[in-house]
């Protein structure tokens, strides 16, 4: 009897990762009066989204359904997946269970925003299992580009679902075990309801290739590089990398500087966790370079991925303090350009190479999400009911589903889910029964969810053609003309003020005026409107172009 | 003695072709009183160009030099290399010369200027010389993905230089011959000083495919979705291509639909001259699909570049008039993406899917440049003794400067030339001797050369933070204060006029006013900056944001 009661009662999944284009994760896991959250992650802002500094995801469900929110349970610790918690955690304290890496890199955020002391945090290692509310969590060992990263088996009453973060397969990883892939074989023979797997690299045959492989390119690039100074650019993150590279410099005499603040604050949780192994005096500080000749450095920064601020561009624009690039030079990217940023990475190797650099940008690198070979292989070891891909563009969601539905998952058992879709799973079927509110909220300096679509909508149009204002003042009551009208302009053309373009506007500006007397018009919005329309048409007609046109008016009484 | 005479004087060539990140094709050969130019490009706007539309080359140095011009000589139509002539030929009405396509594509854009009569088209075929001043300039066909293209061979009295233009080596091309090879041959054979070679793909080893291996391709693709109906998108010049995808189509009963402005424009051109060959009863016009199965029809688009104007972006976010995506469909991208349009295409693939197409995107594509070993053959063959890499980035440039270094060309006959520089060449030697005015000139709308750096640096501004105006109006003499401050915004926050940051700022702008006059300022100038002072730094303090303050003071006369 109690099973048919569960059976029919559900278990609801939640994406509540934002926008369809943008990967937040964040995803609700909801069974009676108890809600899990998995991963808590920000993200970067399109091209089109101007002036804002980061995403994050709209928690309106959550803060409705407070009372019902036991946690937010972590996987790894990159951008998108930890990101948002400092500002999630601010509306939304409940606790945050995660690895030690994984914690110690949310606590460096939590810091800095000032949070630290009021959040409870719980480490736990692969393998833990925690009761939540009416759910079981089971942290299970993964490999990832981040050390610590786990997949989790959430079991309901009605089922265990298994998600497996980001993740690869290495076989022969440089940090820690291989993935734990017994205790998913273990699941599966168990029975699991859902998988819901990484997508990222769905669209790629084969299998990743093992970190390690990367040790031994860079090693035989250190061995073809003897004589000049090497620089190594990475992901600050990929602790395993760092790693590596600090082992071939040690192997071929090479002392090392980190630089680049992620990748210092990174490191040093790595170090403090032994997660990251030093041969004594190998790191030195950055300021005694000088005192090594360049065949004996090598220099680990961030901006791999061609960021303006990170200590790469600067070392390659001469914008930084201590290390210039000089020919000879040797710059190795370990690393591939995430998608957006190709042209941003391109202008740097250009930079470096137009400083005489010799950079290597090719097969020093290796993806850190599983490809279809390995997608296959878990499908395999789970055996899921139903296949619900994450992590990734629809087009990569798609073709795991494709990858699933050649495995013999039956294609109505295979959901991908939009954001703020409801999928309601229990031992009779699945099936989308509601949709919340979920969205997009922009971070901008201090300012969270203070910008919106139109404020971004004036910038874009700002962006485009610039401003032109139309400054007059008029006498409070008889609306006679006091002062102006005058054209200011920004972002506009490059104008004189005794440029013909701005006496034909002035005299755009004063016809419409004298239409607006003409009429007897006083009210405001009208008047506003009239100068607006005639303004644009003249600009329109005049040059093609489209710039905010703003009637400013002032009243003044005599 | 004659020859001395020559020997002692030089052969300039100078890349006019703007900023370094970007790609414009225009360079000056110079002896005595002649100028020939080689091509005239225009490029696509950087991402912070704002609201640029095209960017043009700076012609200064030819205007200057306008009696000495004969002509110019264009290797091929794409965008890149004729793109700015109508805008250049406006200033310098000089004899254009190219093969037949080119000019047919070069007039399409000589008409929509306005200037189609007024210009001197001289068709030329390869083999071709002509006797511009001082040189003799011979075309070489060869292949790349566009019909038509050709190499230069510009002899002056001091020697021959090759240029190769755009190319690959296709030895079974869809449409006309193989690159003339022997000709590149012979040509080495009786001494060439200078070759100037197609970089673009230098870092890529091997061979480029035939254009004939896609059309293999996408008759597998064609076998593969009988059932479906299928649009291929590819670009619009690449002719060859289209006469495939309609032999395809042919050969599995489908009717084609051309759709898009450029290619049903340029397929016109090339089926005026022979150039793309039509089966019969092929072509069917867009309002006729509704005529026939989804199995029946191939539509051709453009847009494969996730432009957002372009037919397939319509069709795939149902802006088309007549086209829908709708489950089952196949999409095909014929083409790579182009160096920063990758997230553009990523998200109109992402789109397609959503709508339930089968989007195909690897495999149906070849380059239209030469890679490695096609470069190396080039070299081998015209045996130059001074090689300048030119078309591609510096890191392309770099790249091939290696293949000529490891090919027995010495590092100090190699010449990596920067925007502006000229090179003199003779028979003793080469060098660069002198530097000339070049620059890039912004296309926005009607406009060009309007907006320059100043503009742009304000729509940056604009873009990032937006804009806070402080608006008062002033009684003349005694400053007095008649009316506002007032602070009116666009692009800064989400405000209501009652928020506390409003009123908060507004009080800034009082208290900045009463220290104005408090010290008796009556300049504006000072006015105005003390305004901006301390608006900017309360905005900075309370959000981290920096819009743009401007202060708009009106005066009046009571």
């Amino acid at each position: 009897m109690a099973r048919k009661r569960n059976g029919g009662k559900g278990l609801k999944i939640i994406s509540l990762g934002g926008l369809e284009q943008i990967g937040m994760n964040i995803t609700a896991f909801e069974y009676g009066n108890s809600i899990v959250v998995v991963d808590c992650g920000l993200a970067f802002p399109e091209d089109d989204m101007l002036g804002i500094d980061l995403v994050i995801p709209d928690i309106t469900y959550l803060l409705d359904n407070a009372d019902k929110v036991e946690a937010f349970v972590i996987t790894h610790g990159h951008e998108d997946h930890i990101g948002a918690l400092p500002y999630v955690l601010k509306e939304l304290n409940v606790p945050v269970y995660g690895t030690r890496l994984t914690l110690a890199l949310i606590d460096g955020k939590l810091k800095e925003h000032g949070i630290l002391e009021t959040v409870d945090r719980r480490v736990v290692a692969a393998g833990d299992v925690i009761t939540l509310g009416a759910f079981k969590v089971e942290f299970i060992k993964t490999n990832h580009s981040i050390a610590d990263a786990c997949a989790l088996a959430i079991t309901s009453p009605v089922g265990t679902v298994v998600h497996t973060g980001d993740f690869k397969v290495d076989y022969t990883p440089v940090f820690g075990d291989t993935i734990d892939l017994q205790r998913f074989a273990e699941l599966g023979k168990k029975g699991v309801l859902a998988l819901m797997c990484d997508s990222t690299n769905a669209e790629r045959p084969g299998f990743t290739n093992s970190e390690r492989t990367v040790g031994k390119t860079i090693d035989s690039i250190f061995s073809e590089h003897e004589g000049s100074r090497i620089i190594v650019s990475t992901f600050a993150s990929n602790v395993d990398r760092v790693q590596q590279i600090i082992d071939s410099a040690y192997r071929h005499g090479r002392k090392v500087v980190v630089e680049g603040r992620s990748m210092v604050n990174i490191l040093q949780a790595a170090t403090e966790l032994g997660y990251i192994d030093v041969h004594e005096n190998t790191l030195i500080d950055i300021e005694d370079l000088k005192n090594y000749p360049d065949s004996k450095v090598v220099i680990i920064t961030t901006g791999s991925q061609g960021e303006t601020m990170a200590a790469l561009n600067r070392i390659a624009t001469s914008n930084h303090k201590i290390v210039q690039i000089k020919p000879g030079d040797t710059v190795i990217f370990s690393s591939n350009p995430i998608p957006g940023n190709e042209k941003a990475v391109s202008k740097l190797i250009n930079e470096l190479s137009m400083k005489g650099a010799d950079v290597i940008f090719q097969d020093a690198h290796v993806s850190g999400h599983a490809c279809q070979e390995e997608i296959k292989l878990i499908y395999t070891l789970v055996k899921p009911k139903y296949a619900i891909p994450v992590h990734g563009e629809y087009r990569h969601l798609k073709a795991q589903a494709g990858i699933a539905k050649s495995l013999g998952i039956p294609r109505e058992n295979i959901f991908i889910l939009s954001v703020g879709q409801v999928l309601s799973l229990n031992r009779n079927g699945a099936k989308v029964i509601d949709e919340v509110q979920t969205g997009a909220v922009f971070v901008d300096g201090l300012g969270v969810g203070d910008v919106g679509n139109v404020v971004i909508h004036d910038r874009q149009t700002l962006a485009e053609d610039g401003i032109l204002m139309v400054v007059l003042t008029l006498e409070k009551g008889s609306n006679q003309v006091l002062a102006g009208p005058d054209i200011v302009t920004r972002g506009f053309i490059y104008v004189k003020e005794s440029d013909d373009i701005m006496e034909e506007a002035k005299e755009v500006a004063i016809s419409a005026m004298e239409k607006i007397q003409d009429r007897n018009i006083t009210d405001w919005g009208k008047m506003k409107s009239i100068i607006k329309d005639a303004m644009s048409s003249y600009v329109w007609k005049k040059m093609k172009r489209r710039p905010m046109i703003l009637p400013v008016i002032n009243e003044v009484e005599i």
